[in-house]
């Protein structure tokens, strides 16, 4: 075997012709893989894929197509380039934000169940349009979000690690005094010591009544108990992509809170998300091969 | 009693502190309405306020606030004024229609049928973004959603009633040659003679697999049979808030059909209209008693 490219999609492009091999994250590791240089992990296929990394003794680069490389880091050999797949996600988990966001403002749960029992009765709901939106975290994510939110004439107000005032983002730091004014709070923060439980009790009771949170970013940013606590009072609604913990217990009681609703952290697994993979695997191979630095290097 | 006005709620303002009458759609009607020269209609209450019409010999001013006055306009005595709600609905309905095309992307039903039983299983969705979306009226509606359709990256091909080609809109004419390469379907039509059954079986016949039509107009113009065969079969999906007939009946098969999500034409209905109704209202009032047009005249 001579081939130098281990990719996840046959039709991803080799410069000259050059034969790839395929290994799409399923079935047993491939073996005679002695050549390979170049490897594109597939995408959320569970642990295997990177067990695969300890027997390429060819290896000089690996391209993961997840955002973060927590897990993955600690298993590239020393010397091998990793680059990651910062910004694949952004529009799927930015829609899957406002899907959240217009279940919960125009009641979607309810219409659904009324359909399930055959049952025409109307009502008047929330909307999006006009609610004060504090949008925590402001890196390319939230900036998708913000586009769609602004186009859907809500109130945005940012806010990110730090303050850059000249564009009009507040701090994290200053959390308190504006959660008071939230209609919605959407939160997409990484997972870190930093964001850690950043929303707990005190935070919580900031909220007006009837405030919608939602969490495109990682459970641990709020305190699950907390929360609990006020969506079961009917207090507070809450759309979650992401829950701490996860996946969720089935016995959980948040799973029936009325006011909840819940996704199994999908938000960034959606068809959008394919065409951006591939067009990044293309350019990077492209730049392997060429000799150019890999972009996204992590 | 001296009140020329009668209003649905308290807080418009009326000019040189006069005293308005407030109705609001609830209750008994109002008696003593002698002196009543503009009337604001309460808003999706039902036949009842508009019986009111016929028993106001000072009346000179109508307003009601929804967009059509096609059961409204007859019951209007002649040489009185009747103005409509055009434009206050806009943003509610493209919203709902975003809420529509979300939760049928991003399998909303699915996620919430899991919640319910506690679980969590994790698949991939499809997404808006990168999606072919046709939209089938271009009024102040159309556009609304067309602003949120491209904030969320999808494709949009415009069609109204006739072309016009220098804004980029196609006539409805042309929909059998647009039919083929649309993923997502939008209606915003009115209920008019010529919307009628606009989307039959041959058109339905000319979409893709796993296409999805979305309908906040009317239900008149979608063949209900021919989508309920399309969308039983698994080949056709649908978010409908509109549908023929309306109220569905509780045993009509189009409810249970998997891939289709209806709500009971509640697009209208949410909180964003009051604000903009309140202004469109107080604006009114002012008008007609500084001896100015009134906007909206039907």
């Amino acid at each position: 075997m001579t081939e130098r490219v281990l990719l996840p999609w046959k039709d991803i492009e080799v410069p000259d012709g050059q034969p790839a091999r395929i290994y799409d994250g399923t079935g047993p590791l491939p073996v005679d893989v002695d050549q390979i240089e170049f490897y594109v992990l597939p995408y959320d296929r569970g642990p295997e894929p990177a067990k695969l990394l300890s027997r390429l003794p060819a290896l000089k680069a690996v391209q993961t197509l997840s955002a973060g490389v927590e897990g993955l880091a600690p298993l590239v050999p020393e010397g091998v380039q990793l680059a990651n797949g910062r910004g694949l996600h952004d529009l799927s988990v930015a829609e899957h934000a406002m899907a959240l966001i217009h279940a919960a403002q125009r009641d979607l749960p309810r219409w659904f169940a009324q359909q399930a029992t055959g049952s025409w009765v109307r009502e008047h709901t929330r909307s999006l349009a006009d609610s004060r939106v504090l949008l925590v975290g402001y890196g390319s994510i939230g900036q998708a979000i913000e586009r769609q939110l602004l186009a859907a004439e809500a109130v945005v107000t940012r806010v990110a690690r730090t303050a850059r005032p000249s564009a009009g983002v507040h701090a994290v730091s200053e959390l308190r005094d504006l959660l008071p004014a939230a209609d919605i709070v959407v939160l997409i923060l990484p997972g870190t010591a930093e964001t850690q439980g950043l929303i707990g009790a005190a935070e919580l009771r900031l909220l007006p009544d009837d405030a919608l949170i939602v969490n495109v970013g990682r459970g641990t940013a709020i305190d699950t108990d907390a929360l609990l606590a006020e969506t079961s009072s009917g207090r507070l609604r809450a759309g979650l992509d992401v829950v701490d913990p996860e996946p969720l217990p089935s016995d959980h009681p948040l799973w029936t809170v009325s006011g909840v609703v819940i996704t199994p952290h999908i938000a960034g697994g959606s068809a959008s998300f394919y065409p951006r993979a591939k067009c990044l695997a293309t350019e990077q191979v492209r730049r392997f091969f060429g000799g150019l630095p890999l972009l996204n290097l992590v």
